[in-house]
């Protein structure tokens, strides 16, 4: 299992409400991929959001992104962090 | 005080003691514009990094990174967030 973050674009205004029920679709696919999401942040006024999750592969956060109806090409291994 | 997500590319093959670095001289300058870093996550692969911060400003982020020696355009203000 490895760590990824990706990254969406086109939420310009969008509500905590929808970045929840984005959240929750993805949610509703995790098993058929074995992602697991984690945390998803937006930014409304540039219509970016971030997912972090940890997943089997690159191919499976893509996989589970276009099950979920937010497909992205954006998806990045973070194989290092630190923290403070 | 707001949450940040920045971006920064042209960290290839960059390694967590690279990266340990970076986060340091971050930390070192936080006081001087209320910037409080929270996360640093690498994908070596791409290079791509991104920082997690709490912040007065995004402009205050901005200068936080170049006095820290990464400046970066790409900074997003996180104002929504979900967990699972």
């Amino acid at each position: 299992m490895a760590r990824y973050i990706d990254i969406h674009c086109g939420f310009v205004g969008a509500t905590e409400q929808q970045l929840r029920e984005a959240h929750r679709d993805r949610l509703a696919v995790e098993g058929t991929e074995g992602v697991r999401f984690e945390k998803a942040w937006l930014d409304p006024e540039s219509g970016t959001a971030f997912c972090l999750c940890t997943a089997p592969s690159r191919e499976a956060v893509l996989r589970a992104h276009e099950r979920a109806g937010d497909p992205t090409a954006e998806v990045y291994e973070i194989s290092i962090e630190v923290a403070s």
